[in-house]
């Protein structure tokens, strides 16, 4: 059986000020049918636009801290929604203070939303704040000048395959055949037992997906995020300025790549790159970067990155 | 003399939301070495870094009104010019509540700006607002669903320019070219008198633009903008939606022309445009003014559009 599709596509690439060519970080997640927006800086909604995504299909949207260059997209986004139509409930998880800032503006204009918005505020890191028969998405606190969030995106544990074979050659019933991907074995009419792990196929592996936001280099999360097929982590600085990145509470390309290496992730993806580098220095980060975690790929703005 | 530069430069074009090719409405203005900006929309920022715009030499940003499609990039832009080491003042120009909505925005994320920020809140129309020694901008109160202002830049009257000829023959002082400037007559060496109006060139009349934001159609200005050099009016929709207009306190095509007509200006720019049209649409927009209004033209992004 063919694996739901589990992507994240680069909406903006750039940390704490746009460029010319680079907006401020967000990402877009899609999970089987499931869209969630990961921050939501200024221009995502336009961002969303030139991509053609259904923008109306999100319904979570997580903002991993409140600085400016990662929610600031938001509110132009709901007032956009607004005047679409929409009407489905929209959940919002960021730490404490977006619900203020947000109704305090549409307050001020005497705008009210013909949808509901649902504030989660978050609190501490570990916390499962979305779960449904497919997903499971927690949180990972990160270490920043306020307190800011990264998102572990867990697929759910899928249930057996039956090889086809069995079920032609036996006529399996509906019903028995969910017990079998439950772990079940089969009698046949004659009376034989066919055991479980004879005619099924395992599960295939969950795939996990580590979203971490603005956060100065530590290890505190590394148990946490072990082992997932994707690391996102910041990398503000190249290694020249790590003095700075800890003044700022950012990390460096061989930070992030040290967390990579420790954390024994498949596949690190960098990004929230400083505005002071251009676009054609950027093969530098990815080289500082892959000398420490080789499988290295710097995030890229409209490009999608599969979790596999 | 050559006059000063005064022209607007359009950033965004789209009323109430972005599309994938146009932002909301935002307008650069320049006259001499001075530049304002007209509203600040989501996605300014870029915009002014695309365009190579000096964004440290802004120095008066007027918000119009506080509808998110008119202010939301603000707040990045100030974050921006506080990263590029800002220290100057820089004034801010709105109807009440935008100071609540930024020092909330600061206030949450614990961050202090390293320049001040004077807000002046616009209460009516008819208020001069900024004044030096070549141009004087005032308020002009738009009717709209909330307060919402437009701004009108007069250029002060110029001083006479004298006829270079009689400079050179008499071998004028400086400070009889001051005098004579200011309406002097001049008497040579011999004796003789030389009338002010036969050596001296009449300045250049001032120019004026007057820059209408959100509003419904009404005649409630017509006398402030007479005469002005170029007019922008909102035009959201073309005519088949008047009543639609009416009732979300917008204009049409043909009433933006029809009040260019009544104050008679020499030029009519319209803009704001619903996002319900194409960019191919916008054709029909000018065609529907041009009826009324035969000196219109679209504001599209990135042009500049003189002011003579």
């Amino acid at each position: 059986m063919q694996k739901p599709i589990f992507q994240t596509t680069i909406l903006g690439s750039s940390g704490a000020m746009p460029t010319s060519s680079k907006h401020t970080s967000t990402q877009l997640l899609k999970y089987d049918n499931k869209l969630f927006l990961l921050d939501c800086s200024e221009g995502t909604q336009m961002q969303l636009k030139r991509m053609k995504a259904p923008i109306m299909k999100i319904n979570n949207i997580f903002i991993s801290h409140l600085h400016g260059d990662h929610y600031l997209g938001l509110p132009g986004l709901l007032f956009t929604l607004h005047l679409l139509g929409r009407e489905k409930e929209l959940n919002l998880y960021s730490p404490p203070g977006l619900s203020e800032i947000i109704k305090m503006q549409f307050d001020i204009c005497k705008m009210k939303l013909a949808y509901k918005i649902n504030y989660h505020d978050l609190e501490k890191g570990g916390e499962t704040i979305f779960e449904d028969s497919s997903l499971k998405i927690e949180t990972i606190e990160m270490l920043h000048s306020i307190p800011s969030f990264g998102f572990l995106f867990t697929e759910k544990q899928g249930v057996k395959n039956i090889k086809k074979e069995y079920v032609t050659k036996y006529d399996m019933p509906f019903n028995k055949i969910i017990d079998i991907k439950n772990g079940s074995d089969y009698i046949t009419s004659q009376g034989q037992i066919l055991p479980n792990e004879k005619i099924t196929i395992p599960p295939p592996s969950p795939r996990i997906y580590a979203f971490c936001s603005d956060t100065v280099y530590t290890e505190y999360f590394i148990d946490q995020i072990k082992g997932a097929n994707m690391l996102y982590h910041e990398a503000t600085f190249r290694k020249e300025f790590s003095d700075i990145a800890r003044q700022k509470f950012h990390a460096t390309t061989t930070e992030a790549a040290t967390i990579a290496l420790k954390a024994n992730v498949k596949k690190l993806l960098i990004g929230h790159y400083s505005a002071r580098y251009n676009d054609k220095e950027l093969g530098s980060y990815l080289e500082e970067a892959k000398t420490i975690f080789s499988n290295t790929c710097l995030a890229e703005e409209t490009k999608t990155y599969k979790i596999n």
